[in-house]
């Protein structure tokens, strides 16, 4: 259970809220790691089959014997594809080949260890009273252009702490859409530590780490945040908002910016 | 524009519809490609600056002296970070560190040649009754647990052709959770050519790869589908459904199959 601050537009209070589970698992083949996904444990060998096989790793059911939990540090976190007696592969390809994407980004890093290095202290400030965070989603939405045209894509804004619109960005990926804000900001200004970032979705790990390595200090999203988004905001004295709308929003961490 | 049908409950009618475009992006340090990523075309520029920036690869904003096009084959999809003069970054230390995603997967291949490799033609058949379709959300609804705990997850489900609910799964990553399915079903049958595969979420490339190279024929989404995962689908004569709910879809590909 996570401490929150609920605001309704009348008031705040606080409370607890289940947030969704978000934890690094690492995969290898032959003892050497393949790939480091983002997941909510749990059903971990049925993600490493389902990995192998829509991966291409494997080319049918026949070529694995099994999924092996690691022993070790980080139990549970650690698994080894077992291949079938006849079955070749070098491990080295798939390492090669399993580059990053729209959405991970960290994931090799896979650790808040690893973000503590890239990430800087955000500043104390800026305050931002909460009357103006439940003005953020249709401050947006007019600037959503693709958006308008097929309702089907991210987009990430940057606002003032007044509420005014400084820049957005879309985007088929979530995290494309924060690094073509910040990409985009960064040619006026780094780091970014005056200024709020909204997102359209949910707050992974990789979104607040984003923005922990920008210097944004308020990042708010449409939908809920996830644990590691949390522990990583709370590490790095950021303010994290999930489930903003112009009637409510929940504060996860870092309530003391919040007017 | 792309042609579709949709669907309202009382009927169909082709039409056209705006996709988002998804296409694969290479940027290179130094002429070393570092990382692809599936990203929406436009803004290419402010995208590799905010990566290099997030992801770490760089420290500040200072470290890049800007991004040049490269030409040549695939125009318009591959930039190089260009660093400052006095930065020394070893390519090969990204390269080796930007592993694979709970979304991207598919990435480091980044084509639809590659996955043409991995997956199989699916089957002609199932066919599936309109009205069956238009029931699936409300089926799955309750088997979402996580989200019905927290509200902030994604989920993919297989159905029979005759909206028999056969096997869920949850996860923070969309592509996580088609994996979990993938993997729990693949341990009776394989490959999977007589499901329906509905995602909650939006159709990118990689979810369609997923389906494509487990040989599911029918794959549906809550919300609508990319450019680039209905090149897929129909390359592959699978049938791609997006914005299902009880009152209406569309199909974008494979509409033979729906009665």
């Amino acid at each position: 259970m996570q401490r929150i601050v609920r605001y309704t537009g009348s008031g705040s209070e606080e409370t607890t809220d289940v947030l969704v589970e978000e934890a690094p698992v690492e995969f290898r083949l032959g003892g050497v790691p393949i790939a480091v996904l983002m997941r909510t444990p749990g059903d971990d060998e049925n993600l490493a089959l389902g990995f192998a096989l829509t991966e291409g790793i494997v080319l049918h059911r026949g070529e694995i014997r099994g999924v092996r939990l690691v022993e070790g540090d980080n139990q549970g976190d650690r698994y080894e594809i077992l291949l079938a007696d006849d079955v070749r592969i070098d491990p080295e390809q798939f390492r090669r080949n399993l580059y990053t994407s729209s959405s991970c980004g960290v994931c090799g890093k896979a650790s808040i260890d690893a973000v503590r290095v890239a990430a800087r202290a955000v500043p104390e400030g800026p305050a931002m009273p909460a009357s103006v965070l439940h003005r953020l989603p249709a401050t947006m939405q007019p600037s959503q252009e693709l958006f308008s045209a097929n309702g089907s894509i991210h987009a990430a804004a940057a606002f003032t702490p007044a509420g005014d619109l400084v820049a957005i960005a879309e985007d088929v990926g979530r995290h494309n859409a924060v690094d073509k804000l910040v990409g985009n900001l960064s040619r006026d200004r780094w780091p970014l530590t005056d200024l709020v970032l909204m997102v359209s979705g949910r707050l992974s790990f990789e979104m607040v780490q984003k923005a922990a390595v920008a210097g944004i200090p308020i990042i708010a999203g449409i939908s809920g945040a996830s644990s590691l988004a949390v522990d990583l905001g709370e590490e790095f004295g950021m303010t994290v908002i999930g489930f903003l709308s112009e009637n409510r929003f929940n504060v996860y961490c870092g309530d003391s910016r919040i007017i």
